[in-house]
C-alpha cells in the first residue's frame, strides 16, 4: 500500500476527514417560510470539530446547497465558520448559472472559508467544455482553492478521467471528490492509480460514496468527503485514522460493521434521506429537516433507521 | 382521426399553439452583471402575437426559468403578459424547492399569468410521492390552471402514465405536457389514448418535442408546447393548424419540410442551443444569449443553422 504521508501533498489541506454537515431547515408556517435551523447547524458542527474531523464541508450536496437562496448559502457558511473553532471549513458554491456561483464564492470567501467545492449543477445538459469552462472561469475570480466535485447522481454529469485531467491543470485547483471506487481492491487500487497519473501530485483525491469510503482510502485516496462523517464522526474517523495509519484490515472491518448502515442507503435512494432521519433521530435536527419536495423517509423505514443506530451504538 | 374540436374542453385554453419564447440574457460586463434582455424579450413575444399563436408560455424550459432568479422571473412574467396583447400567457414556476416554487406562482399570479407550468424539478432524485405533494401543495395554494410538466430530458424525473393518473385528480390541473409521442402514427395514438384515459377528459395533453408535434397533433395531441414555435411561428402555426382542422397529411409534410432544422436539433445537443442560435442570426437576440455554463454552439454549427434557416425560408 501507498503510505499517504509520504506523497507530496498528501499532509495538505484536502486529506482525511471532510465531514459533510446537514443544513437542516425548520418549516414553521406551512412552507411559506422554511428557514434553515441556524442552532441545529451551529450544534452539527460543534460535534464534528469535538470529534476531530480534519475539515468540515459545509453547503456540499449533504447540505441541501443546491436548495438555498444565495443569501441563506451567505449565512450557512458564516455561521460554519463561526462554530468550527479553527478547523478548515469548506464551502459548496455551485449553482445551474456561472454569475450565480461567482456570488456564492464571495459569500465563501467573506464567510473565511478554506476552499470552495464546485459541481457542475445541470438543468440542460452540459457539455465537457462548458464544465471546463465553468472552472476555468471560477478558477479566475478567486484565490481559494477549488475541490472539483463530481456526483453525477446529482448533478446528471458525467467527467472523463481525461476532463479530470484538463481541469486539474487550471490554477487553484486542490482536489477531486470521486464519487466511488470499484469494490474490489486491486480495482480500486487501479483506479485511482490511473487519476492520480491524469490529474497530478499536487491535486488530492476523496473518495465519496460512503459505502466505499475504506476501499477507496485503502486504495490511496487522500481524502473521505464524508455524507455520514457529517452526522456521525466518531466510525467516520475509526475508518479514516486506520486507513491513514495502514491498518487496512481495521478500516474494512468498521466498514463491514456499518453494512446495515449502508443497506438502508441503498434500499432508501441514498444516503442523505437516511443521514437526516439519523440526524433526527438523535435530536440533531427537526423533524422533516429536509427542503421540500423531499420529504424524506417514512415511518417505517425511520423505525429501520432508528433501531441501526440503536443496535450499532452509532448516537 | 379524432375531430379535436369535437371533444370537450379541446377548444379551451390549454389547445393549439403555445409558443416558448426564449429569455435572451446579455453579458455586458464579464459574467458580473448577466442580466435579461428586456427588449429582446418583448420584441419576440410580439413577434409571437403579431403570428397568431394560441399561447405563450413564458420561462419554459426555452425561456430559462431554472437559470433565473425569483426577481428576474417575476419581471419576465410581468414583460411577457404586457407585450402579449391579451394572448394568454402561461408561466413556468418549477424550482428545486417548494416554498420556492409558491413564490414563483405568486409572481405569476401578480403578472397576470392565465395559467402555470410546473415541472419537478432534481437534485436530489425525487419519489413518485414527493412529486404528488408537490403537486398537491401547489394546487392548494392557487386557483390558476396548472401545466403538468414532464421533461425527463432536463427534470430527470419519469413520469408514469399512473402519476398522471394521480395528479389529474388535484383541482386545477388544466393540462399535460408529454415529452414526445412514439413515431409510427398507430402506436402514437395508442399512447396518447391511453394517456387519456388516464387522465381524464377535463385535462388536455400537449405534446412536446418539436420533431414529434405533427405526429403528436394527428394522433389526438390537443396542444403543442412549442419551442421553435416560441422563435419561429410561422411553420409551427402552419403544422399546428392543418393538424387541427383534419389535414394529417399537410401536418406531416410541413414538419417533414423541417427535418433539417430537427436533425441539428439531433446534432446539437438539443433545441435550446439551436434556436437559440437561430434567433441570434435573425437578429431577435444578443450574441451568446444563453446562460452559461451553456455556451452554445460553436462557430461551426452557428454556420450549419444559418444555413438551414435561409434555405428553408425560416426568417
Amino acid at each position: 500500500m501507498t503510505d499517504l504521508r509520504q506523497r507530496p501533498g498528501a499532509a495538505g489541506l484536502f486529506t482525511g476527514l471532510s465531514a459533510f454537515p446537514l443544513t437542516p431547515l425548520r418549516d414553521d408556517t406551512r412552507l411559506r417560510d422554511d428557514a434553515v435551523d441556524e442552532a441545529a447547524l451551529a450544534g452539527l458542527v460543534e460535534r464534528l470539530v469535538d470529534a476531530g474531523v480534519d475539515s468540515v464541508t459545509a453547503l456540499g450536496s449533504t447540505g441541501s446547497y443546491a436548495y438555498l437562496t444565495g443569501a441563506e448559502r451567505a449565512r450557512v457558511a458564516r455561521l460554519a465558520v463561526e462554530h468550527a473553532d479553527g478547523v478548515p471549513v469548506f464551502v459548496g458554491v455551485g449553482d445551474l448559472r456561472t454569475s450565480r456561483v461567482l456570488a456564492h464564492v464571495e459569500g465563501a470567501e467573506t464567510a473565511g472559508a478554506a476552499g470552495i467545492l464546485l459541481a457542475p449543477m445541470t438543468y440542460q445538459p452540459l457539455t465537457d467544455d462548458d464544465v471546463f469552462e465553468l472552472f476555468r472561469t471560477v478558477t479566475e475570480h478567486t484565490e481559494l482553492p477549488v475541490i472539483v466535485y463530481d456526483n453525477p447522481g446529482t448533478t446528471r454529469f458525467g467527467f472523463t478521467v481525461d476532463l479530470y485531467a484538463r481541469i486539474a491543470q487550471l490554477p487553484g485547483i486542490a482536489s477531486i471528490k470521486i464519487p466511488g471506487v470499484p469494490a474490489d481492491p486491486a480495482q480500486a487500487r487501479d483506479r485511482v492509480a490511473a487519476i492520480r497519473a491524469a490529474v497530478g501530485e499536487h491535486v488530492t483525491i476523496g473518495v465519496s460514496g460512503d459505502a466505499f469510503a475504506a476501499t477507496g482510502l485503502n486504495a490511496g485516496c487522500d481524502a473521505w468527503y464524508s455524507v455520514v462523517g457529517g452526522t456521525l464522526p466518531s466510525p467516520a474517523l475509526t475508518i479514516t485514522r486506520a486507513a491513514q495509519e495502514g491498518r487496512a484490515a481495521d478500516a474494512a472491518a468498521e466498514s463491514d460493521r456499518l453494512a446495515p448502515l449502508w443497506e438502508l442507503f441503498a434500499e432508501c435512494g441514498g444516503s442523505l434521506r437516511v443521514v437526516a432521519a439519523v440526524a433526527e433521530h438523535l435530536g440533531l435536527a427537526p423533524h422533516r429537516c429536509l427542503p421540500l419536495p423531499i420529504q424524506g423517509l417514512d415511518d417505517a423505514q425511520r423505525t429501520a433507521v432508528a433501531e441501526v443506530v440503536d443496535e450499532l451504538a452509532l448516537g
